[in-house]
């Protein structure tokens, strides 16, 4: 615990130099951690060899051991990444909204970090680096806390960075990794007043919750998602089934993916064998209300939990609606304020429905996996904002930002 | 506790309404609430003397009773303050950076409420209309939890306000008064995950700490002011003695108002007598570091205590520095991010000073007393940001706010 706090005080040495660091210097200190990513990558894959064969022996799932190993292309992806974000614009600094007063005071609004982030996140090494440079990028420190079956990836990735930080002329200290991967570690970093100025979480519904509930530091809930496509009485069928298809097959395990259809009950006898054929090639499972399971034979009955549950899996669930506004109440019920869409010819309902629908991202007409930073024009990613405050949906760079007001004055007194 | 749980889920209700509500529905609403406040006068004033008299049972401090007092003027005042808010720009619906993909997808990044905003306050009965109109033109609903010693006052004006919103067709729900001023019930605000969007305290230092300290819900922190005024070795004397006396003595009570003056040791001889010789005009109090001492005589010694004081009161803590670098570090170990001015006459230290002072606002040779929403061009505040997630600074209509993309598709899958 003390240990934790000397290191989040270490990191917090780190703020004020990289809030004064010019864009320069800090695309500088990326391209050097891009260079070292691929010069020292036979480095990385033997500290993540430990980790993937000490996961084999604690019996990980595959799925688990996929996440967590870096092979030679992946590093290659982390680099580019990198040099990706030192591309984008620098969001610090620019000062907007400049008045000036009858009295003659000038007040601008400046763009500044937010100072030191803390990120907790699960199995994936590359959300050392992905994170950490987009946190660097906007003039912050970090803190990072992985999980326990990454720890000698992160540690290598960690090094690294700090290692190019500091021959870049930054504080090597902007980038702190937590090496205790306890759940005391993690409840430390909840208690970190004052001294983190936010905590992200990133992983399972389970982390996310724990965090929202427990932290006394300012918190940004990211990822859950379970996702609603609606197929309305005046659907495109084929286009209904194309669009259900692809949000719950193309990437099952994201958090843009779908996990549950509400169908109109007008159009239900037709298009529920259609999406079913559809589905039915990546051999997805159904679990209906009693009308889906009328219609489609053989298909298991949904329980309330399945309308609560974040799958990540090819299972879906499904319930026929009387319309859009039963659609809206679902969703507002069930959903997590993450993506949903409509799938309609009708101009009235599609704008009904993006009014109502209280959703990070509210389609019409298309696939609920477009919900990406990329995709929404910010670059790249920290996670994706299911909260209301402070951030929403896909966190760019600006995310990572705040503001502070500068007065010019020559002498004014109020 | 189970009371407040139901009562916010009363205001929760309205959510969905009030976002739908359109620019002239909310301002009807506000205009009916400036005619009530008007019209039953009486009414207020017999319910807030209630107040008044169990105050002066109580023996309330007569600088609370004064801010719990009502009069015709003060309700006139309030009620202008409501027409002021409805003639601001509506902050809702407006789409921003709507792109175009090469797919054909148009992506709009919409302005939404914040959803349901809680309120913790104390004494003034004056805040219970001020913040709700803010909340209301922004399309939220809002839970008000005020403090006992104005409950008359408060419950006569949510319910003014909740006649108004029915009479104007939105939702009376859209204001809600928690009536059990215990301590139990504050906690209870604090623990209203789910259904509190955000919780912004209003009040004394010990009711900010304890919602920032206790809240499960996301806070906005507000109003915490250990404002400093750095004198620096090339400063206007002249100059900054008056922004001195004013920060200090125009209105002390106030969170913009400076507590601590910060003096470069080469013009402290000739720069705090000076100053105390204008100071002592209000009898402003002292609390001096050994070197003030032995230059003022008859100063009181200043504690470590004193530089962590917000003492709201005709009371100054002074020290000696090096320069503009120990300023800043005197400012970093004790203010509270919230308003910090230099006087001086060089450039390059002024630049300095607020590249480096992290605070909401940062001035160079003026009074801090300036921080407010109505002087930054925000219209109104609902309080003083000295958080640096989602607000910072005087907190306006868009503090209320989120945002929404809006995705238009044609059957795009990805």
């Amino acid at each position: 615990m003390t240990n934790i706090q000397t290191l989040a005080q270490q990191a917090k040495s780190a703020v004020a130099a990289m809030a004064l660091a010019g864009t320069d210097d800090k695309n500088r200190a990326l391209h050097a951690i891009a260079g070292a990513l691929r010069e020292r990558q036979d480095e990385i894959l033997a500290a993540n060899g430990r980790d993937v064969e000490t996961g084999r022996t604690m019996g990980l799932r595959e799925a688990l051991i996929d996440r967590l190993t870096l092979t030679r292309a992946r590093i290659e992806g982390m680099a580019s990444g990198v040099e990706q974000v030192a591309a984008l614009p620098d969001p610090i600094g620019g000062a907007a909204h400049e008045t000036r007063r009858p009295n003659g005071l000038r007040i601008a609004r400046r763009r500044v970090p937010l100072g030191l982030i803390g990120l907790i996140y699960e199995a994936r090494p590359n959300v050392t680096v992905d994170a950490a440079v987009l946190c660097l990028k906007a003039g912050n420190a970090v803190l990072l806390r992985g999980g326990k079956e990454a720890i000698h990836s992160n540690t290598a990735l960690a090094n690294l960075m700090r290692k190019a930080l500091a021959e870049s002329g930054l504080p090597a200290d902007a980038v702190c990794l937590v090496e205790d991967t306890t759940r005391e570690s993690a409840a430390a970093m909840m208690n970190l007043t004052g001294l983190l100025n936010v905590l992200i979480p990133r992983g399972g519904a389970g982390l996310i919750r724990s965090v929202v509930e427990n932290a006394r530091v300012p918190v940004i809930e990211t990822g859950a998602g379970i996702c609603h496509i609606y197929v309305d009485d005046h659907a495109d069928l084929d286009m209904a089934a194309g669009i259900l298809y692809n949000a719950k097959t193309s990437r099952p395990s994201v958090c843009n993916a779908a996990e549950c259809v509400l169908v109109a009950r007008s159009i239900a006898g037709a298009f529920l064998p259609k999406a079913k054929a559809m589905l039915d090639r990546k051999n997805v499972e159904w679990r209906g209300c009693p009308e889906t399971c009328a219609i489609l034979n053989g298909v298991k009955e949904a329980t309330e939990q399945d309308y609560d549950t974040e799958y990540g899996d090819y299972i879906l669930s499904a319930r026929v609606v009387d319309g859009m506004d039963q659609a809206a109440e679902h969703i507002a019920a069930h959903g997590s304020g993450h993506s949903e869409a409509i799938v309609t010819d009708n101009y009235f309902t599609a704008q009904r429905f993006l009014d109502r629908v209280d959703a990070a991202a509210v389609y019409v007409n298309a696939s609920t996996r477009y919900t990406d930073g990329e995709v929404f024009g910010l670059g790249a990613e920290i996670g994706i904002s299911t909260q209301k405050m402070h951030a929403r949906g896909p966190m760019g760079l600006e995310a990572l930002t705040s503001v502070k007001y500068v007065v010019y004055g020559t002498g004014q007194v109020r």
